[in-house]
């Protein structure tokens, strides 16, 4: 009987192994039977955009933290896949930071092309998966959200890649239960308009804050205080910008902070990151970890050292975003066709700590980038996926990063070369801070226009 | 070996579960090992509140649907445990719409009287539950949310009354997604105070839909609109309301309603209703239904009728609610120590077939009422729950019905008789509309100063 290998969500991570088992299967190769199931009605994971948050029409957990005017926060040069260009896609060079309809767009047409829709089960969570060491197998119980229904069929491989940027991390403050406007996580944020003309307190210092505080300006907001727990952003900020220490209480609208300050603000949104999330594991399977470079427990960060049927896609912080899920999606189709063979369990777990070890001893983003630069040459290594000039990625990456110091708002407005096909990306028609329509039509339109 | 059944919810009724075994283990009857499962880390279900939205610390879906400000929308006097007066656990007479505060009070007075805190594993949600016919029990997994781990454990009996209010009814409206502000189900309104000044659109026209808008309005909003699905409530709203038929579109914050009017408002809030929602449930135990006084598939509508060995408590739409909770809870306590037994299949099935014929002849409110006191004067019937007069508790709801329709700004201010010891509640210290504070100490304290 042919193999069968459930895939678990259908974002940028399960749709890599879809393209790649298809891209074996037209070389020739037999590959095995392969079933994505995905709780969303379409593909696309996180750059799907929904105007619900909490719970779904369905009552699953909403995925998506998806929010209107959302543009790449890198360049997309850095996350390009290897094996389809976006001048391929789009049929020419296109500016670097592209808003979330165009990177949507870009994801989705790769996989259209590859034909692998039909694998997808959409409107499908995953319940339970269970592992029969008689069998050497996974009993995988899903629910069909449309018929109201639960089935259970049999996997000899399941790949997880549900994503880990959807259930929001939610700590409390003192007196936050008596705040007298609105409290929400960066999970559930939609749109800046509705803080147009508001002061807005944004919990945290990593890329949600940097970015809904960015946007709320953009759209209009009064002031943008920021509340960091380890050390500020220091980017150079607009006037009507604050970084502040810790809260400590919250009266009625005021926050106080660890330093005695004190700032009055309409709403509060607590960009304080996220959970890997993975209700429908048991305690066995089940990746246990906070958001970083090497998660303990994945060789490779892919394949489940305790059971080598199992992998997980896309589980790390990162810099590499989309090219690294592809590296790690050839690496798991390899495993499960044979072509790359594991070596014993003393040998996995020293290659994992060697990686953790040097993880451990980064000590800035320069470091960190170079990090995990090395971790996709070397998942590269091992199999077919396109080889890409990974070096030129990080020194984009380090690029970036400068330019965010230079200029936090106008640092999307910069352009970067593709590690593919050499092309400069095209300075877009209008500066970010003035592009207020982030529709794909907006976007590419008037540049066709103005060629 | 003791039997074991397990309870799921810690709510009003679960809690009547374990009250009933409670009272029948101190009358000197031998009774079961009873274990209740809680997500929350109190008890009191939607009685508590939180400031959380959307999925809590753990990454679970919020339980609470409660709102700061919430005041009971019926006279206590039609809710009061028969075996515990308000006036025995406040020592005293009180109004008759108390705040949330005071309820939680009330609900959890009773229990913590009867010591069973210790029967219920808090922070515990139940994962999944699965029925053996060999060994005639079952299997309940939950998750030990401190530790993050699972455990499965059997059970003889399960109740199932995680209650029906927690899970959003979300429909979606043309041009929703392009909203420009807050758009959330009544189930994430947390506070009016945001909406002071603002134009607020509240979808729905039940009690979510009533009570949330007259909150707005008292609490300052400039407007609220009503969008009615069937028909207006018609009740005699203050100038700054009106009601409108079903939305027809969204264009930017503008709503279209079919009529061809049209409100531009700054906020939407779905008081579309809530899901029956029974994630941890197979599909052979699991109730289908929408909310309704006699959802089928349940004898007495407490017994499973396919598993004689699973019970639901409070799954019916309501306007008896605690005390119709222990009506239950006695009734299933009963079939678990075999003093009630279950007629035959065909038996059980005539009965509810009666019961739900009955119910869809119902053309009025009024009738709503009578039948739901015979349904609950049915359960009284057979067993030991302290007998009450319910013909009168009818009244009471049909008098209310008439003060609400009197004066929806005005109804909290009148008082009923308590049907247990037939004491007049006195008038609450300040009118409705005039008493911003909902706090327990502001409902009880002043008064008593006043006494």
């Amino acid at each position: 009987m042919k193999k069968r290998v459930a895939v678990i969500g259908a974002g940028p991570s399960g749709l890599a192994v879809l393209r790649a088992f298809e891209t074996a299967r037209r070389a020739g190769i037999d590959v095995p039977e392969v079933v994505c199931f995905e709780k969303q009605s379409n593909w696309g994971g996180l750059w799907n955009y929904t105007w619900r948050t909490g719970l779904d029409e369905f009552g699953e957990p909403v995925h998506g933290s998806m929010y209107r005017y959302l543009w790449s926060n890198g360049p997309k040069e850095c996350l390009e896949f290897a094996d389809y260009s976006f001048k391929e896609h789009f049929g020419r060079v296109i500016p670097s930071y592209p808003p979330r309809a165009v990177l949507h767009h870009y994801i989705a047409g790769r996989v259209e092309k590859s034909g692998v829709r039909a694998y997808i089960r959409f409107l499908t969570p995953v319940r339970n998966v269970v592992w029969s060491e008689e069998t050497q197998s996974f009993s995988v119980t899903v629910k069909d959200l449309q018929k109201d229904e639960h089935y259970t069929e049999a996997f000899d491989d399941v790949v997880v890649a549900n994503g880990h940027f959807s259930v929001p991390n939610m700590p409390a403050f003192p007196g936050i239960e008596g705040f007298l406007g609105r409290v929400m996580h960066a999970h559930d944020f939609r749109a800046a308009d509705e803080f147009a003309g508001k002061n807005v307190l944004l919990v945290g210092s990593s890329y949600s804050a940097e970015d809904i505080g960015t946007q709320c300006h953009k759209y209009g907001a009064a002031s943008v205080t920021f509340s960091y727990r380890t050390r500020p952003m220091g980017f150079d900020w607009p006037d009507t910008f604050e970084e502040k220490p810790l809260i400590a209480r919250f009266v009625g609208k005021t926050a106080y902070f660890i330093d005695g300050t004190s700032k009055t603000v309409d709403a509060v949104v607590l960009c304080t990151g996220y959970q890997h999330s993975f209700p429908f594991l048991p305690d066995d399977l089940r990746l246990k970890t906070n958001n970083r470079l090497y998660p303990l427990g994945l060789y490779k960060g892919v394949v489940w050292e305790r059971n080598p049927h199992l992998f997980y896609i896309g589980m790390q912080d990162q810099y590499y975003t989309f090219n690294m899920f592809d590296a790690q999606a050839w690496f798991a189709r390899d495993v499960i066709l044979g072509r790359i063979a594991l070596p014993h369990a003393a040998a996995q777990e020293a290659d994992i700590k060697d990686w953790r070890a040097r993880e451990e001893a980064l000590t800035n983003p320069f470091e960190a980038i170079d990090y995990q630069t090395d971790y996709v040459r070397d998942l590269l290594s091992a199999t077919d996926y396109p080889d890409f000039d990974v070096e030129k990625v990080a020194e984009l990456f380090k690029e970036w990063e400068h330019h965010k110091v230079e200029g936090i708002l106008t640092y999307r407005n910069k352009s970067y070369p593709s590690v593919l096909t050499g092309d400069m990306a095209p300075v877009h028609h209008t500066p970010w801070m003035e592009a207020l329509d982030d529709s794909l039509e907006a976007f590419l339109g008037v540049q066709e226009a103005a060629e």
